[in-house]
């Protein structure tokens, strides 16, 4: 018997866990060019919320009594595809699951030696090729120009705000508490509470790249701060996703027009040819220290529920990761 | 002696005629390498609208006693610059006088063969300039695509919604009066008047592009429709240029993630060296017939005001002009 977490019922407003349910079912056996996979890690991620609505976006949603699907990364127990062995570290989209059967096509095996098997879901995976891709290939970020990330201490943000410092530029970024602060000013970030500090005071210098995990206020402030040719890349609007109705836009998206502003929004999924240009890039950074990353741990699939939903009160330092098995 | 319009006060909403006062004083003479132009066609743009609010924007704003300066075509009457002669046609930047002295090196002479002068500030000049370079290098069109303009009918509207249908595009425009969806059904747009139908009726088969002459509702509407990889031509919002305060942006700004979107904001001054590109392609096809233009011409400099206030309740068909001197 084996265990996975299914939509119970449609989130209002923010998750709670009684929109989740722990479901045993038999194990499944792998057929041709399929492998089975136990999970060891899975990760919970902002944009998950936006699959629980019903509503159609970029991928699937998930139906009431479907499993949670989403990135996970475990070890290969048997397989029959000849590409990958028993032990294999693997990441799968197996999501809110112990195990499962996957298609060999579908699974990426994971260089161990580059970081420990976790970051493959974070620093060396989907969150920091996010933040990898929204620089270069969105923002089109330029040495010696000023970007503001906003929520610089979650996964993909505090890929972000590293990355572009390595590239050469002046990264100002926001978080919610002093600890998570404290840590990116020892990333050399310019770093401010949002809780304490008004965006537009922090940015009152003007920048040249908005990063927007967030949406709501912090877009609004960056608008007014950026300077002529500035851009936005929209990577996700966290302070929205459990909004009920949405809400007003920011009332100087006029600016976009007299600051000749470029506001392009991106879904990682579109760029995965890419994946190993990033990886040859940051893994060495990763390996010598350059890139820092952070993960908050949370032990047992019953607690993912919690985990997820603690993505929206901003708990989280760094990658948060739900440890469904044991990593060795 | 000669005349200008000089601004009397700072519009609050929309302008009103009391804003401006018409001023007399002497005529200048031109120094080496000046040039004294007696102006024909004065322009009235809804960009001015923005330099009179004392807000800094792209170009330099207009203090209280200040001239208008603003798009003008004329004739040489006295040259100190040998690259022009008396009678020659020119584009200047003389805007709401009668004449004036203008360096050189700021003035265009006007090919009068390929069409009449007053063209030069509209079909052949700023106007469907500004609709090219959106198409082409902001929005980057492709045949096949549908685009929608709203405004279409306006100077820069009625371009855009032409040039889009030469470039092989499906165009649906957008105008506010049955005469003005008239013209533009006759030229083979997909026309509605947006004052009967709801744009998002008008664009429930969805768009590839936007071209955004207006803001405000028409944005949402189109945010709404855009499909994935879809682009907004941010050229203007003159729903939103008589604003005392700003109003809140499209609740739906977050579809630019799940979408894919890119908004891009331009302002057609940085554009200058394409110029001649432009009028190679474009003079061709007024020639030929197949860029119609219509023009609604005012006489007398002391009607510059109204024809401007006019801009802001859709009065205009295509380009608005006010003679205040002979054309011959």
């Amino acid at each position: 018997m084996t265990r996975e977490i299914v939509l119970a019922a449609r989130p209002e407003g923010e998750p709670r866990e009684s929109d989740f349910e722990l479901r045993e079912l038999e194990d499944a056996a792998p057929s041709d060019g399929e492998v089975l996979v136990r999970n060891v890690f899975v990760s919970v991620d902002p944009y998950m919320r936006g699959r629980m609505t019903g509503v159609r976006t970029y991928v699937a949603g998930y139906d009431v009594g479907d499993p949670i699907d989403g990135g996970a990364v475990g070890r290969v127990v048997e397989s029959r595809a000849e590409q990958f062995a028993p032990g294999d570290w693997v990441v799968s989209q197996l999501g809110w699951r112990e195990q499962g059967v996957v298609a060999a096509n579908r699974l990426r095996k994971v260089d161990t030696t580059l970081g420990p098997p976790s970051t493959a879901l974070g620093m060396l995976g989907m969150p920091a090729f996010t933040a990898w891709i929204g620089l270069l290939e969105i923002g089109r970020v330029e040495a010696g120009e000023t970007i503001y990330v906003s929520g610089a201490a979650g996964a993909v943000g505090s890929a972000a705000a590293q990355i572009a410092k390595l590239k050469g530029l002046h990264v100002i970024g926001s978080a919610g508490t002093p600890e998570k602060v404290e840590w990116l000013r020892s990333l050399g970030v310019d770093a401010f509470d949002y809780r304490q500090s008004r965006p537009r005071d922090a940015l009152a210098d003007g920048i040249d790249v908005y990063f927007d995990n967030v949406g709501g206020e912090q877009l609004e402030a960056a608008l007014s701060a950026l300077r002529t040719h500035g851009r936005v890349i929209a990577c996700g609007a966290i302070s929205r996703y459990n909004d009920a109705r949405a809400e007003p836009g920011p009332r100087n998206l006029f600016l976009m027009v007299t600051k000749r502003l470029r506001l392009q929004g991106f879904i990682i999924f579109d760029h995965n040819a890419r994946f190993p240009e990033f990886l040859a890039e940051v893994a060495p950074w990763v390996r010598e220290g350059k890139l820092q990353y952070r993960e908050t741990i949370v032990d047992g699939i019953e607690n993912v529920p919690s985990a997820f939903a603690g993505l929206f009160h901003g708990e989280n330092v760094g990658k948060i990761l739900v440890r469904v098995g044991p990593d060795d």
